[in-house]
């Protein structure tokens, strides 16, 4: 396989090692199906209720809060949809920044009837306290704002969001997919503050593909996305994916422990490539807000992002243009632009996203890789112009 | 883990040890996300790709025609919600022996205005023809029938029920899960039938759990569950399960492969193991119908079910009392009811799905051991009654 750098650890992460060796036996002899009622079936159901302590412990919940999925995209749709969808049409508010897996849903709530509501943010990427007041002083039925943004790792402020929701009897649901992982997570501390429901993913943290989370304090009732059987308290219907429930477990708790010593590394990492970019001209958005250890988002101005990402990936570095669920947009970010980023140099953005096991030495090389791939690119862009 | 002999292979198979090999790389240095546009995210695209060609080749589809999703109740849910999403609400049909995952569907489409028919079966299983054709008259906006019952393993007429809906501009799907590995299924045919949806699973032929397929010829427009990224034509958004979806598309090939052996071996098996259950005064049902070669499900009068799956476990088989996914409900199986089976003997139902590697002394230390147990249980009931 590629001898890559990878950089690109916000649209998915190597499977931890450690984490596909608990994964194993589920993926051969011990194959039952946890509702089946006898010796394969109970060995199942145990794992799956083992893992499940184990995603409550790493961010503070209750294992009964815990329920399975297969997707952050998933565990988002499950509760923006399954929550509404007992209600009577009124309003939905959401930040301006989010995921397409939210923006969609709700945008499809919004063709049943609903109202929505953007959450306008600031140039640093973070929600307006005053105009977000303002929309939920409108009493929208549900709030979602996402705890870090997956493009440029700004942070926001959910517990006073979420407060805000909560004097106005608003449902609040965050988006904390990109926070698990890289910053500590306590769901009784946010579930206080008036959070309701958390979506996580295990992909994002070394763990495997196909398996996720929603968090959720069972204080409205939700109408399942995958109705049949009982499975998930009658929230998820389907075999349970044991091997990659499993390794969820096992990826959070091996995250817990790293947490503060991985942040540590990617922080120092990233703020020596931001300097960096700087030094190259190249603005960091998001750069005043705080933001995740491990992301950074820039743009060269007057380069295409798309050209600079498949450029540098020639070159031996993995890196996005943005979100990798829309990687097959054309459109610039709604990210950046709702930031206030023009659309030009929007279209030039680039995404780093660091994990622990990069290196400064991989930081320096991709910084001699950038200064001389945008050099060239400058050159051929003056000859196209001049053309 | 377990010595136990597995008889459960309706509930979930075994993951076939070749077709995890198939799934390792993707478990490990091949860890990219499909739409990262890198050399990572490229690797992982052409795997999903190569997988989709593998699934849609197994069954007759064009690879355009396969959608991924995580279970093969994602699959029905999608179908049947997705597509009256995109309708105004009229009638929908769906047989009275579906699995769960077609039945709370369903009913959740007629909480939202839907009217819910149920096509009923005779005392064999199978949908009764004349009530079928009476029902479609009314002109529902989708039919829904099984290709192969999970409990008892009755076939479905599934082409003439369709080319029935189609004359009546009605949308048909089936649930074809149990069918897949089993029986040949030629997506093909079914479509110049009438069906224009089909539901598939991995884990029900060898292949991971996590895994799933809709198959769908596209005539009608359907609305995501999942919503967000582009990914699966708009259809399913999250990130692909990439090892689990390579294994289904490994487990579809070698499924196909080794189809007609399988079917004989697992049919005369299941000969042998019907001829002796009559024997001890076992009734099978829907024995008049065609059914899957694999699947046996019977009674014992007089006793519980779930008892004689629990002294069954202890004495080393592992059987199932329906379907897994209702191991929790302590009624009586509503397919059995929908067959005319009298509740007390729907009670005792067991059954039993072979795979290719259960062989015949298994099956003839199973009857020994069900004779056994059925003679002490019987003794207990008598106790119990004379008390």
């Amino acid at each position: 396989m590629s001898a890559s750098v990878y950089f690109d650890h916000n649209a998915t992460t190597p499977l931890d090692p450690a984490v596909l060796e608990t994964m194993l036996p589920w993926l051969s002899e011990c194959f039952g199906n946890p509702s089946s009622r006898h010796e394969y079936g109970r060995a199942a159901r145990r794992a799956v209720d083992d893992a499940r302590e184990k995603v409550a412990a790493a961010v503070g919940a209750q294992p009964s809060e815990v329920i399975f999925l297969s997707s952050g995209s998933e565990a988002n749709n499950l509760f923006i949809k399954g929550a509404l969808e007992r209600l009577t049409p009124g309003g939905l508010a959401i930040g301006a920044t989010e995921h397409s897996c939210v923006v969609r849903p709700a945008e499809q709530m919004a063709r049943r009837g609903w109202r929505l509501w953007k959450l306008p943010v600031g140039p640093d990427g973070r929600i307006d306290m005053a105009a977000c007041a303002e929309i939920v002083a409108r009493k929208p039925s549900l709030v979602s704002v996402m705890l870090a943004n997956n493009e440029t790792g700004v942070l926001q402020d959910v517990s006073s969001f979420a407060a805000l929701a909560r004097r106005n009897d608003c449902l609040f649901h965050t988006d904390a997919i990109q926070a698990l992982g890289k910053i500590p997570l306590d769901f009784r501390a946010l579930n206080a503050a008036g959070v309701n429901a958390m979506a996580l993913s295990a992909h994002k943290l070394g763990g495997p593909k196909g398996a996720a989370a929603l968090i959720f304090d069972k204080r409205a009732p939700i109408e399942p996305l995958v109705a049949g059987g009982g499975h998930e308290r009658g929230l998820r219907a389907g075999t349970e994916n044991v091997a990659a429930i499993v390794g969820f477990g096992e990826a959070c708790e091996r995250a817990a422990r790293n947490l503060s010593r991985n942040a540590e590394k990617t922080r120092d990492l990233r703020q020596r490539l931001e300097k960096g970019l700087i030094a190259l001209g190249a603005p960091v958005f998001g750069r005043e807000a705080e933001r995740l250890p491990n992301t950074v988002c820039f743009a060269a101005p007057g380069i295409d992002g798309e050209t600079l990402v498949s450029w540098l990936d020639r070159a031996g570095f993995a890196v996005s243009s943005g979100s990798a669920c829309s990687s097959d947009s054309p459109e610039p970010s709604h990210v950046l632009l709702a930031m206030g980023v023009a659309p030009d140099l929007a279209r030039g953005a680039v995404r780093v996203s660091l994990g622990a096991s990069n290196t400064t030495d991989q930081v320096d090389a991709f910084l001699e890789a950038a200064r001389m791939t945008l050099s060239q690119l400058k050159k051929l862009t003056a000859i196209a112009v001049c053309q």
